[in-house]
């Protein structure tokens, strides 16, 4: 892959001296690999690196090189401000202007809905992760040490379901490869971000299981998280993530749905599909977005009433596409 | 990699006509991918090639292009009988001599105890997995078409965990992106082998996650699974496969216990452990075995009293040990 406006993103490397990096809420580890890789590679080209997520740094991602850098709010204001994996600025979580906290503003992401807010945009959909894509704009610059490599390594394998989705290019294939060489050892990251389960996650699993409800001939898969499940398990808001392959992983279901309740009125949709269903085009009826086999929006209504109207737009969706394939 | 005897091998292949491709019973992805690329390689160059496994073929493993073709006898003598992914001749199932049905013995396998009963041996423990070792062979006699990757593509992933056990080379890597580059669709293959869940296998891992008990300061976890459970969830046999891993995953914990009623009075104990106990020894006391970190025993008790006596062994090997590490 070849980097479109990578000339641009050297220019602004070249002449600016501090830079904040920052991600959205709610991190992942693509968020957080990427902006430590980024922020740590940068140190390394004699910059000012300042990494900022304004969240809570799940647990699980607590082994990743420089994790303890990041800060949880902006503090002054930088030369550049480094946007990655994040489709639109206002997943930052920044309620002031993005403008008081960078004089240039640098959008880097791979989700295909972004919003192009930078000043420079490198946003390609093409890419397994936005890892993936500061490994392109890095890997001439330095010599990509371990540290940065597992947090690449990270990454990618976090958004490709480790090599597993539909976004395993042969690309990110050779990339994984090449970390592995500078000494990476997979079994290691792995256990890290896929194999540590925690006891209340596991009451939460159960919990979630008993909500597990099929319809339209075993088509769609649907669960769902309430505030009192969270507080019987004692699980963390973190602790949801991959309940939903449970339900999308059923033989026969296409469209996977969790409707988890942040709030009496608030209730956060994430979407998944197996084979032929475009689940943004779903979540963006709620002014949500995402991407082809997984999306997610939040809306604002109760648990139970947004099950029903996000359930219907499923249905729908199912009946549009009619049996027409609708692959990538 | 540079496979060693290659030169004997291309010989072999030069001079012989008619081949028998085996493998051992109990198959899995890697022992039929290997069989079937192999077969499929063979027959493009123009040789009699006959896939030969001695068991049933797994219902998940039925996509891969050419399973049709696996005969589950040995029937006439071939010039070449070719030996994959199969440490001991006798893993193949065959109650008469081998050398019946091949004039010369080639053993492909990638176990590092291999007994190297071969007229040539071709094993390299550092290969991933033995369609690791087929690619090898093969990939610069033929062109590699689709079907033959997905073979590959399978063994490779079936083997490393999905590129997450410590086999993940930067060579299987790299192999994994040809495959891909030549049309193999990770998402696909990937839903084949590791997600498909039947809805009872969930209902059954509900009913297990309901028995997890903590003990010895959270460092054993124990789960069960009665008949009745298996009745209720109309959950078959082999959908127990996996489950003992909640209870090995969780933070903490050292050895994690699976209890299967499998009569009356006899009840099937699964072990596994993280770091440091040996669970093959606990095992043996019960006229089990297996490896370090996974093993099993079958006690003929009925499973509450199976559980009494069990659970008092693993914490006497937890205290044996007393902290000592017993690393592989
Ligand atoms: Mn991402
Ligand atoms: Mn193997």
């Amino acid at each position: 892959m070849s980097i479109a406006n990578l000339g641009s993103f050297n220019e602004i490397l070249k002449s600016n001296k501090s830079f904040t990096i920052a991600s959205h809420v709610d991190p992942d580890g693509d968020s957080i690999g990427s902006v430590l890789s980024l922020t740590l590679a940068l140190k390394k080209m004699g910059k000012c690196a300042e990494p900022v997520i304004i969240d809570k740094i799940p647990e699980k991602y607590k082994f990743l090189p420089g994790n303890k850098l990041i800060s949880n709010q902006f503090s002054s204001r930088s030369d550049v401000l480094i946007s990655l994996d994040s489709s639109d600025i206002n997943r930052l979580g920044l309620n002031e202007d993005i403008r008081d906290y960078g004089n240039i503003i640098v959008n880097i992401d791979h989700h295909k809905n972004n919003a192009l807010f930078g000043d420079l945009n490198i946003v390609d959909s093409s890419a397994s992760s936005a890892g993936e894509i500061v490994y392109q704009l890095i890997k001439d610059k330095i010599k990509i040490d371990n540290d940065i490599a597992i947090n690449i390594y990270t990454s990618i394998i976090t958004d490709t379901g480790s090599a597993r989705y539909s976004n395993t290019t042969p690309l990110c294939l050779r990339i994984l490869a090449d970390l592995v060489d500078i000494g990476v050892k997979p079994d290691y990251v792995s256990r890290q971000v896929f194999e540590k389960r925690t006891l209340s996650s596991i009451k939460l699993l159960k919990l979630a299981l008993d909500t597990l409800e099929l319809l339209e001939n075993n088509k769609i898969a649907a669960m769902y998280i309430t505030q009192e499940m969270l507080e019987v398990s004692k699980a963390m808001e973190e602790e949801t993530e991959g309940i939903i392959n449970y339900a999308r992983e059923i033989d026969g279901v296409e469209v996977a749905v969790l409707f988890r309740e942040k709030e009496k009125s608030v209730t956060k949709v994430g979407l998944r599909s197996n084979e032929w269903v475009d689940v943004s085009k779903i979540a963006e009826k709620f002014n949500g977005g995402g991407h082809l086999r997984a999306a997610g929006c939040i809306v604002e209504l109760p648990i139970n009433q947004a099950r029903a109207v996000v359930l219907n737009a499923v249905s729908a969706a199912l009946a549009d596409n009619g049996g027409i394939l609708c692959k990538e």
